[in-house]
């Protein structure tokens, strides 16, 4: 088997959603990295590999892919025999239900929760200066956003169902993130979504994804 | 077999892809509208099909779905028999290539073109003001996205290979609003994305999408 390289860095979001499923699944692969600070991303040979100029990429042999959740979902696919399954193998109900909380995640958490990320953790990272009006903003929808949650989280142990998947995963990075500012308050203070933060970041394929961060 | 329903209304961009699926599919379906100036869409029965309080919402027998390119994906992988194909049955790279297509109009494209149909369609329906500094910013940011389809068009008939598939399909409502408003230019003005959308736009499916706001 070719080895799967992983064109990225630790320390992105789109980056850890794609390690956190290829470590789950327990697949070899190679983190191959882009230096953003010289911007390689956008320029050849990473823009054959992600014509957005974005990270990541991922190579399987001859097959190349970018856009993070439609890696995951071949990951998930392709090597379903392989380590956690990342998509219950239920009925055609459980897995249209998966979808629908994958897009949830793509759809309504992520363009809040990535932004209040970039305002409260990497504009910092950047010597540049959170906005106060944003943040207070981005916080009104995620909360919005998290009482939804609050509410599936009390039918079902995850989003998707009562396994972890894809839906659930996805979430991860950003939530990370957050975790290390105030904003951690919005998760903490509702019960279920607390406990479902718990129980997703305490998995041992997410330990690894921050291990890699330390490197 | 129950009949499908969907619950929304036909002027609204993610409604119009579900339908658009459904025409394509050549199913019967009931569309249920949502009177959203009396805000239907914010109370219960509505909040129980969608909790997020948006159209549209899609029964099929016991299944209850919402987002709209999760119940687009539902509707092809279910009734793959049925109508056109909307999914290109060919190998797992053609499979998660469709994937990654699907996921560029749900990150990169609709983010702004949405916003600009908004500014420039919706905002006038709804007695706004268009606002010129927005629309200029989404234009710009619209004009890079459709450059990487431009060069992707010219590799392939669609985006995901030489077949429709669902990727193109999500695009249909957006791109159908702007075709209306000067922002027409920036597809017009690529030869590779003008063709694309002439294609896209003139399928019967879509026609009959058109009709049903007519009515
Ligand atoms: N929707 C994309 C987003 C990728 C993305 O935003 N990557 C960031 C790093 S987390 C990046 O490359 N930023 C640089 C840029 O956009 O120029 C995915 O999920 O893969
Ligand atoms: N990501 C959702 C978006 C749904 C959406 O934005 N629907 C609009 C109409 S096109 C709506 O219900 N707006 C009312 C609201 O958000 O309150 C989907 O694709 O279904």
């Amino acid at each position: 088997m070719a080895t799967i390289k992983v064109h990225g860095v630790p320390m992105s979001t789109a980056t850890m959603r794609v390690l956190a499923a290829l470590y789950e699944k327990d697949l070899q692969f190679e983190l191959i990295p882009v230096d953003m600070r010289a911007g390689a991303h956008k320029q050849e040979p990473h823009l054959s590999l992600n014509p957005f100029g974005q990270i990541p990429a991922l190579e399987d042999g001859d097959l190349s892919l970018f856009e993070s959740r439609a890696i995951t979902q071949y990951i998930a696919e392709e090597y379903s025999e392989k380590g956690e399954k990342l998509l219950c193998p239920g009925c055609k109900k459980v897995k249209a239900t998966t979808n629908v909380w994958i897009q949830v995640e793509g759809q309504q958490f992520d363009p809040n929760a990535s932004k209040l990320a970039f305002e409260r953790v990497f504009k910092g990272m950047f010597g540049m200066t959170t906005d106060p009006a944003a943040v207070q903003e981005l916080e009104g929808k995620l909360q919005k956003v998290l009482d939804i949650y609050e509410a599936r989280l009390s039918k079902s142990d995850f989003l998707a169902c009562d396994c972890f998947t894809l839906a659930d995963l996805h979430h991860l990075p950003a939530i990370h993130y957050l975790m290390g500012t105030d904003s951690k308050v919005l998760f903490d203070s509702r019960p279920k979504v607390s406990e479902w933060v718990k129980k997703i970041t305490a998995r041992p394929a997410w330990a690894k994804v921050i291990d890699l961060q330390k490197q």
